[in-house]
């Protein structure tokens, strides 16, 4: 599980980069599918991933707060972050409570650890997928989604 | 990893569903983002699947051949027969050989086994967030790409 948390990082990574050619307007666009905008989809993505591995954790839920005047700078800084805490939790944490039951305060249901952690994951290759379409739709080229290629062994 | 390919799978099926609302104009329009058409993302997506895990198992690959008048019984059909084969194997295959090496005829370059078959997996996952874009283009509302509350397990 751990690679594809490392893909989507690093799959994240590229995009906010990517994201330094485009004016404040087009970040802050509101676009058809998705999630709002292209900031906007990055604070959901982090927003997402760090309260449900928090939720694994029965850490307490830390709600972030999005703004349209938030910077690149920031959701990067924002991301490593969260990433520091995740990693080392994801690298320790083991399978031998994998199908052990979590529940979090923004959800009825109760989800086992592995799911969630299949969620978090799917949840960002999603959302990454309609920032390509939006990117060809301002005619520019993608970040590459593959995994071969990007030797996260 | 089957978890992820049971979600896709799934997911696929609800999308091919999905598809039986629009018409064939609108099925196989070409769209900017993604591999082309609806018709032609479900089509790219079973070939590029099945080619892999053929591939993983050292098997010939089978070139499938897309037409603009397949339809989506036919999609269905095929994936369906291929994740009958692909199944069986997954099922079977196990970890120990997660670090093989892997070459297969239309790539330069080798891969271990479980590099392609996270590759698989997001590549899927990838084109189903165009395809919702796409959907909401067309007024209408994508399939839920939830991994939480599919009891896949």
């Amino acid at each position: 599980m751990l690679t594809f948390f490392q893909y989507n990082w690093q799959v994240r990574d590229e995009w906010l980069q990517w994201c330094r050619q485009l004016s404040r307007e087009e970040l802050v666009k509101e676009r058809a599918g998705g999630v709002k905008s292209f900031l906007y989809t990055f604070f959901h993505i982090i927003d997402v991933e760090y309260s449900w591995i928090r939720g694994i954790q029965e850490k307490e839920d830390i709600a972030l707060e999005f703004t349209d005047d938030v910077t690149i700078e920031q959701l990067q800084a924002l991301s490593d972050e969260a990433r520091l805490e995740m990693e080392a939790f994801l690298r320790t944490s083991g399978n031998n409570t994998a199908d052990a039951p979590v529940k979090v305060a923004w959800d009825e249901a109760s989800y086992t650890k592995n799911e969630i952690l299949h969620h978090v994951i799917a949840h960002e290759i999603h959302h990454i997928g309609q920032l390509s379409v939006w990117a060809r739709e301002l005619n520019l080229k993608p970040v590459s989604a593959n995994v071969i290629g990007r030797k996260l062994y």
